[in-house]
């Protein structure tokens, strides 16, 4: 696919300084771009390479408006690069059609311009909005709806009733409807809780490959519209998540955990049951979070601590062998002290 | 589904206090359950939902036996809730025999009333015990046995000669079987120590989704009678796990650990290799485990301590910068003090 | 299948001391062995078991000569017990040919001797080394390339354009080139970044059951040749491992991390992004990495520390409350010595 310089400044609305007609064919890193390239300097530490790219030309920001060679100035070049890239996105392949490999259950509504792949599973009474996606292997239980222009990577599962809106990406390998992980415990074994609920994941949501979702025990478990959700992360029953939060890999978010919307929450992190994270909240990396967490508040370390006590804590555990050291020897100077105090008359 | 209050009550051998016909539809939440739903209210802190509660029965404890409304009383309505919801659990559709779509390895063994359903693939020597399910996209490789009544979701893999018991329960994406991780190490490449044993899961064990349980080098990786697993576990190869224990999601559990019976252990906690967990003992969220655990023992923390003097640890952590800044004015103090009586004359 | 000691002597060429005649029909661990089994002695713990075993033979290191019993003397038993097992391995059953139960894409180009099995979803022009298998269920898309002798258990996805090289074992359930975590964050939503790089697996390369590696957003993420990966292993987009590194099950590696040659992670590390782990470097398990590591360097906790810091640490961690104490008696004393200083009379 060719574009002019020209083209690209107009969908990315930017300023264009250069040749409106130098053909682009690609877009790539600074470090590989070629001259058919165009490439981007979204931050400072790479406007250092702008002078030995091989790129025909940039995309930058106002503070790189005057890097001498062929460039489109944006307010925001990351998300420039983003849009430029999409239109370089090769297109993706779509079964066309209904696979005759594939299995399809009884009663099953589709909308127009499905794409069903060699392969699939459909139970009974599936619903599918226009132009959604299903790639090979993916298997959907009975009463699934899912809505326009969702896209089934392979070997995706969504257990019965749950329901998936529009716009929704799911990675491969991920379950949607996974039994909640509820027992009875008992001294001769443990009863198991019917898993009567369902997973409801809003419109514009993505998940990324190999995560799990359980269904609620009752009611839902339910993704809000734009949250992202990385690989390998776990939501157990009776979660909420709100609008366009965003939860980096490994994370698990444990039973009936209420998170707000545009939340952020660093990989591996951990939160235990039946607390909330208010709105904006941010949680790091590997943090441990064990209470319920405010709006707007960052928190870090296990337990979780607001973040900058955490940043302190962790500053001053690194010599935690020096206070004790100091410590030993502020005891043997009291000590020391006591001695002489004791040798001299009292008044 | 319709079932009478005096039916409910007969079934979990509760007290009715209540109109014995009245009608019960479904069971649900307290804040969510209609007129026609039976709720419960299993801990204290859900009594006080009770007035508002648009429920039409209610299934309680002694302690809520005054509640003014229709209602069963019971010593665990934790345990009466499940066997209600049990109750009204829509029955899991099973593929009505071997679908045609399915793929049958030669001289494999089947139970009376199988379900395989389409895109299964089943190896040579299958052994399936009456009544076991296998929903669209499982792989079971030669020689795999599989006992009376297990289930397995969609897209399950079980590797060659594995052997699950009855009853057993296996989410999707989930993995039995898989080489465990075994090398010897070489300047120029690292040997493959070949895998050869088996995966022992036995009866009423149930594990989660995506779950990895590695097949062991010699001999087998075994999951006890009774045992629940939640979703992303790690076991790895040669692991032995006892009788009814509990693995929250997220946990990894290095080669050749041995765990005892009724252990229960929390969310993303990680084990090395080669330790024991004696009977009922007890492991917190993200703990690291890096040495063997006595019966009954409670251990947290990384690297994990028993769990009051983690608890300890974890009050006193969050103080720390304060203790040091205390510390260095003690030393100032010391100074100060050791300055007052270099100036004194010594007597 | 039977070996005499004798045979099996030439094939990890000890020394042979017994009868070279006796026949040896499997490998078991010491405790399990039977008389028509060999065992290995690789560690001291494991001598003490000798004396009971019921094994026929022995592999023993230069320590352990002196057994009184059938056995083979070399310099590396573990790696000899690796040999010996390759040979006892059960051949891995592949289906003969291309299975008509196959979904093969266009153009597909394929090797001599390649076993594509039942329910396997080829997409366009796929290409596949001499003697590639691929296991039911899995999905290749559009312009995969796996080199010769590559291996892909049961339910593996591969997305489109990514490259395998030669001898690759890929563990079941595993997904390579899911769409890497980027998003250009926004009030109203978060708009996607297409992900258009690839992945690359070089020779010999082994990868773990569940794990998630992404495709770069442009360019490639890469795992160098002889690189072992355990289960439930996140891989992010634009990351490079070196050669021959080990990565142990839940590691989680962020983007843009470039890990050298000869590292080994630890189970349940996790890694920040765009950081540089130097060759030979070692991080420990549970580790949370949030520095660039130099080669060679040995690191653990969170954050990480060199190690023999972070071992001090956490050593000194656990009488943390009992030095808050101390440093509280300090204190005390402190105020007593002041106080007596005060009622003196100062010279």
């Amino acid at each position: 696919m060719k574009r002019t310089l020209g083209e690209l400044a107009a969908v990315i609305q930017g300023e264009l300084r250069g040749p409106a007609d130098l053909v682009i064919e690609g877009i790539a890193a600074i470090d590989r771009a070629t001259p058919r390239d165009i490439t981007f300097i979204s931050r400072g530490k790479y406007a250092r390479l702008a002078g030995t790219s091989q790129a025909g030309a940039f995309i930058v920001s106002l503070e790189q408006a005057d890097l001498d060679r062929p460039r489109i100035i944006v307010p925001n070049p990351y998300l420039a690069y983003a849009q430029v890239a999409m239109l370089f996105a090769p297109p993706r392949r779509r079964w066309p059609g209904i696979s005759n490999l594939a299995c399809l259950g009884r009663d099953v509504e589709l909308g127009r311009e499905v794409s069903i792949a060699p392969l699939v599973f459909l139970g009974d009474r599936v619903r599918l909005g226009d132009r959604a996606t299903l790639m090979p292997g993916c298997v959907l239980g009975d009463d699934v709806h899912l809505g326009a222009d969702t896209l089934l990577h392979p070997n995706v599962t969504v257990l019965e009733r749950c329901i998936l809106g529009e716009r929704v990406i799911v990675n491969s390998g991920t379950v949607i409807g996974s039994d909640g992980f509820g027992f009875v415990p008992g001294k001769d074994g443990h009863f198991k809780i019917p898993q009567l609920g369902i997973v409801v994941v809003e419109d514009d949501v993505e998940i990324g490959a190999n995560c799990t979702i359980d269904r609620a025990a009752l009611g839902e478990t339910r993704i809000g519209r734009g949250t992202k959700i990385d690989n390998l992360v776990q939501v157990a029953h009776n979660v909420s998540i709100g609008e366009n939060s965003f939860l980096v890999a490994q994370v698990g978010v444990s039973g009936s955990v209420k998170i707000g919307k545009n939340v952020a929450i660093g990989g591996q992190a951990g939160l235990v049951g039946h607390i909330e994270v208010g709105d904006g909240a941010q949680i790091t990396a590997q943090a441990g979070v064990t209470n319920s967490i405010k709006a707007g508040q960052v928190v870090g370390g296990t337990p979780a601590l607001p973040y900058r006590e955490a940043i302190r804590v962790h500053t001053v555990l690194a010599r935690l062998p020096e206070i004790y050291q100091r410590l030993k020897q502020a005891e043997q100077k009291i000590i020391e002290l006591e001695n002489r105090l004791e040798k001299e008359p009292s008044s």
